[in-house]
């Protein structure tokens, strides 16, 4: 079982964007930061259900499909969710429609008391407050040896890197500077230490960096 | 001609170190900023002056040998020449020895007034009190039709990049993580706009971004 996460971060480490709007809710950087990802036939398939085959095969989408492969759980911040874009909407069930694309259990960090949603697809929405170390253990068993990802957003997966909690850190790097936004790597000098790093870049452009626990 | 910058930088944006000593100046961490720098084939032989014909001869001595071609002039702030380490040595001439890579015209930027001083192998280090424009403009009627590299340190080349001088930023990111000192993508949101990109890895792990003004 392998605690994992990835990211899509800018080159000087930004992995959020500012001057969101209510049709556009990530901001115009978020376009720019995901662009290489959203040209993936993995995304069009997985997360926008087209299945007509278009898409990039490249280095980009063998990342993007081992994004999905192999995890059984997945835990992601209130802010990912959404719950800070949309405080008031009691009915609100993330951004991904009606078949979210991660077909597990998803734990969302939260204090909110709110009952599981079951999506279509295999996703259910599950709201806890507790701590990383106690939601991971909840996560590993539900996800009964397949992997678990902390999805995001950054302030969660910083929790779980300073804690010491993930086995294999992915980023893809797009080569752009935001200069705005809370950055990935504050305070984690030598966090390479303990894991083997390995880089690779895509046709795109984007870098793709891993620590990755020895196995 | 082209102005151009290449730096050794960590993934999370230093390029500069802490935790000098008299023995180890620079810091144990520059050791692993620029280990596969000093590990090149052109390392050893333009800097080191050992022509045994060891060292690594792939994708970074590429970079390191493309770094000393076409160069007619160098820019370098007072702290890269050392001023900065070793303000009361009257006879201080570099880090460089006796015969010092760089075989052109340096324009060393201080407030000390100083003599110029001839080395042996075609370097003349200039020390000079003037504009980042100023400055440049000098270096590049000397280059004479050859590019001009602004060598560092890393707020000299801040200073470049900001007043928007530099043609060619080349930067070497070791996948290491520093955590302190002086950090290059500080403010410098869309330094990406009117520059091609180009990233690629090498055998050691480095990653070098390229950005270069339409040609």
């Amino acid at each position: 079982m392998t605690v994992r996460v990835d990211l899509y971060i800018s080159l000087d480490g930004y992995a959020t964007t500012e001057g969101g709007t209510a049709d556009n809710p990530m901001g115009a950087d978020w376009n720019k930061l995901t662009a290489a990802y959203v040209a993936t036939r993995t995304f069009r398939e997985r997360v926008l259900h087209d299945t007509s085959g278009a898409g990039t095969t490249g280095i980009d989408d063998r990342y993007a499909a081992a994004y999905f492969e192999g995890v059984g759980a997945e835990i992601m911040g209130a802010g990912m969710f959404g719950f800070h874009t949309f405080p008031d909407d009691a009915d609100w069930n993330g951004w991904w429609g009606d078949e979210p694309p991660f077909r597990v259990p998803v734990f969302v960090l939260t204090h909110r008391n709110r009952d599981s949603i079951d999506m279509a697809g295999g996703t259910t929405f599950h709201f806890v407050d507790a701590t990383p170390q106690a939601i991971l253990e909840r996560a590993t068993v539900v996800a009964s040896g397949k992997d678990v990802r902390v999805g995001g957003g950054v302030s969660t997966v910083r929790e779980f890197l300073k804690a010491g909690l993930v086995d294999q850190l992915h980023v893809a790097i797009a080569p752009i500077l935001l200069g705005r936004g809370i950055n990935l790597w504050s305070d984690l000098r030598e966090f390479e230490l303990g894991f083997e790093v390995k880089t690779e870049t895509a046709e795109s452009g984007t870098v793709h960096v891993t620590f990755a626990r020895p196995s």
